[in-house]
């Protein structure tokens, strides 16, 4: 019988066939929410708390254009210059925010719906240090490594955006700095980007440049390929004014806003999790009512960011386990109020790809995914609790992305799956195990997903094969990637334009090809 | 005002205070179940589905005294010399069976109570090598290897008991090989721990030792500290006959019994995770009805332990997310029963301590205890899916551990956490930080715990202080632990009579100290 017999070549035949699209068993979008930190009284009572905060507390500094806004809405403003918000007008406006939102890709395949519980992970934050870990030094980020991130994100199958992760340090004007952010972006990856403005004089041009990438204004904003990383908030409780002007500005040009509050537990965020929870709540809620003041609908993200620190020193720690906790309660948070969340998982303390950075990446990427975070940023590369990033460990982790992924889809328990007429035949008829059974042929590719990067020989068979270092396989992986053609680069003509007209410092993307290789 | 003053220097004074036991932010036996793999449907589907393998398929291969007994209490036995159970023979039998048991240490503050979700990490597995980091070597394990890993589990906070995780390989005889083991286990820690036992004959001299260890054999049945981890099936759904004996004669000799089912998916169970969890609950409701009717209500682990196979080689991956996702549903599958549940989590396929390695721990870890898995077997030290173990990983693990316990203790949310009145105070009067406020100051140690080994330092710092590299830190920190004093082994005349009478190998704990030194 055709069905019990050649196993293992049969395994190797399969394994060589391309898998239809539908029947990859990950991809970007899939459901979470297996995971509840918070009951649902809990979750009732921080939203009770957040509302008294809004009403009692409120937030100071907003911008004169803010102001008018939101008391306009409903707001208060006191004698001591705070907007105050009632629980009714915050309803009011949670009822105008979008939900279910897309972030386009430049190319249409990568697109991501943020509906509840949808899981997506990519990269993000600001390190202001690349890790070469061979030498285990760390360096100032250049464009070129901001520009060979973004290949690399364009490569990776579980990296589903690409938001720029570093500061470069190689450009000293700060305009300069951001059009050439955007530009290297753009020019590495397709997939969705994210980028980040302070000044909001910098936006003219970088709204130019977007629009000249999409070809017109209009194209622009019928698929806006950008969204932009806004801190709105100052924690405890005050506007940033700044980055307020500058998401007003986002929202007039179409570009998604990331509505940031980063407080840290204990330093400007209540050390208790569940006060940092509610504190963040309260601005996020406050930044939305301010987004919807501004234009109903905008497109937003609520983006409940608290840090945790560690309390004997004060310093951030991204990769406790007080942080996972923290981030999927954040989650779940969102997901009560059904907008689009984005938050932050991933972060290592470790300086070094090591055990360390591998087990506090794991915990709290795994932990949003099942808590349902439609956005986990900062997921991948990153170390030093955001202070450094290593592209080799970007290659490693694309594999604990997968695995993770792998854990949100969950268990399929069908008639067909609990597999009971298996196990008769099996046991009752067969040969008494699963090996080339048709079920185990079946589900090879669609059940099982396997690393690229991560090593599942025996002792033995590692041995053989010269004991092969994972830091080693990774950067000559990266190397082959970066040796690959360029062929997601904005098209010749469109480039040209952008050079002519922009300040671009990458060398053109022809030139770096070669220089990889 | 003394509570918004001196931040630093109070948070110096109150972390070099000691902390009350109850205060402690984590412990063994903190309560699980926030996240569930599977809907309650699902469950019980799988529960029907077992039922139906029970009835229809049942399991062959069952010693004379085992089909005597099941026979006697209403199983039926065919011609095809397959012992079939009723769903309410099943039903009935799960009434007698133990729940809330007690896993004894020598020492009663070792004691661990396996009540519904509650989390307890650990060692296990039969490793076959010792992973030299260092040298990147794998060798045999010896005596010498299993004694000092005790000791490690004695000293290391968050390993709640020590089941051996290697077989030594300097002792040929399997008698003494199995004397030896447990010799060693109980010199070097006293928390509970556990041993295995293919052999029968080896029993009577097990007991004897065991007898001696406690003072006599009646205190013994009082607070047996050492558990017997019982292969008692061959998957798929046939009884592993020489096993089964030394169930019973653990039974009648007062050890807990761990039941485990250890089939491997795409093997010897179905390819499909539902499938192997169905297998593996419908085997483990046999092992039970067995245990149960050899002695209502002994003290046994339900262990359902399905693994997964990479399904393109056949070799076990005890690393992958299928793994995670699959001891995740088998907790969650024993808790529906309300049993003492064992199964394993955080191994890992890499060959070394390395970001490949860290992610499959801590995933996997931190699944398990999230879905309130009693004992989370192998959790610590393993590598190449249980082939090798390191006692470097095995401190560098026990951060890890923490940090998985910090995630299922879960978020407080009291009015008081909720912290709405110190955002008030800190943003209307107060500094506008929450630096050196009282609530910090009171969750500092309560509410966040800090790493032994994990490097939480900025980039400058880690320079500073010579770039320190974890593997080099676990080293030092292994030696540093062994040079201590052996504080919990056996008691000098105890040790003397064991020795006399047992054929123990390992040197006078004395000559070690002073090795290790």
């Amino acid at each position: 019988m055709a069905k019990r017999s050649g196993g293992r070549n049969a395994r190797v035949a399969l394994r060589s066939a391309p898998l239809a699209e539908e029947l990859r068993p990950v991809r970007a979008g899939l459901a979470g929410g297996w995971y509840k930190p918070l009951s649902e009284n809990d979750v009732a009572s921080i939203h009770a708390s957040a509302l008294q905060v809004l009403e009692e507390i409120g937030l100071a500094d907003a911008p004169p254009s803010g102001i008018e806004a939101m008391r306009a809405a409903g707001a208060t403003y006191g004698e001591d210059k705070r907007l105050r918000f009632a629980p009714a007008m915050v309803e009011e406006m949670l009822k105008k925010a979008a939900r279910n939102i897309t972030l386009h890709g430049r190319n249409a395949k990568h697109d991501l719906v943020l509906s509840p519980n949808k899981v997506h992970y990519g990269t993000g934050g600001a390190a202001v240090h690349i890790v070469d870990s061979e030498s285990r030094n760390y360096r100032d980020p250049t464009l070129a490594d901001l520009y060979q991130t973004a290949r690399l994100a364009e490569h990776l199958e579980h990296v589903h955006y690409f938001q720029r992760p570093m500061v470069t340090r190689d450009v000293e004007d700060n305009y300069e700095l951001d059009i050439n952010t955007l530009y290297a972006c753009l020019s590495g990856t397709q997939k969705h980007i994210g980028v980040s403005y302070q000044d909001i004089s910098h936006m003219a041009g970088a709204f130019d440049l977007l629009h000249m990438a999409a070809g017109s204004e209009e194209k622009w904003r019928e698929r806006p390929f950008a969204s932009n990383s806004n801190c709105f908030v100052v924690p405890p409780l005050k506007f940033a004014t700044e980055s307020c002007l500058v998401m007003e500005e986002c929202i007039r040009g179409g570009m998604p806003v990331l509505m940031l509050s980063a407080g840290q537990a204990g330093a400007t965020a209540p050390a208790s999790i569940t006060g940092a929870i509610v504190q963040a709540v309260a601005e996020c809620l406050a930044g939305f009512i301010y987004v919807n003041c501004i234009k109903p609908g905008a497109s937003a993200i609520f983006g409940l960011w608290p840090f945790v620190s560690d309390l004997r020193s004060g310093a951030m720690s991204g990769g406790s386990g007080e942080q996972a906790l923290l981030t999927a309660a954040c989650a779940q948070m969102g997901n009560f109020y059904g907008l689009p969340t984005g938050s932050a998982a991933g972060m290592a303390d470790s300086k070094l790809p090591d055990l360390q950075a591998g087990y506090e990446k794991g915990i709290s990427n795994v932990m949003a995914g099942l808590a349902g975070l439609n956005m986990v940023y900062e997921s991948i590369g990153m170390h030093a609790s955001l202070l450094g990033f290593s592209l080799e460990s970007m290659i490693i982790d694309n594999d604990m992305i997968g695995q993770c992924l792998r854990c949100v889809r969950g268990i399929d328990v069908t008639p067909e799956s609990m597999a009971v007429e298996t196990i008769r035949e099996v046991c009752l008829e067969g040969p008494g195990h699963y090996l080339g059974h048709q079920q185990t042929l079946n589900l090879m590719q669609t059940e099982y997903i396997y690393p690229v990067m991560g090593d599942r020989t025996s002792p033995k068979e590692w041995a053989e094969v010269g004991k092969p270092e994972l830091l080693e396989a990774a950067t000559a992986e990266k190397n082959r990637i970066l040796a690959t053609p360029n062929r997601v680069a904005l098209p010749p003509h469109i480039d040209a334009a952008i050079r002519q007209k922009h300040p671009i410092r990458l060398p053109k993307i022809g030139s770096f090809h070669a220089k990889a290789s």
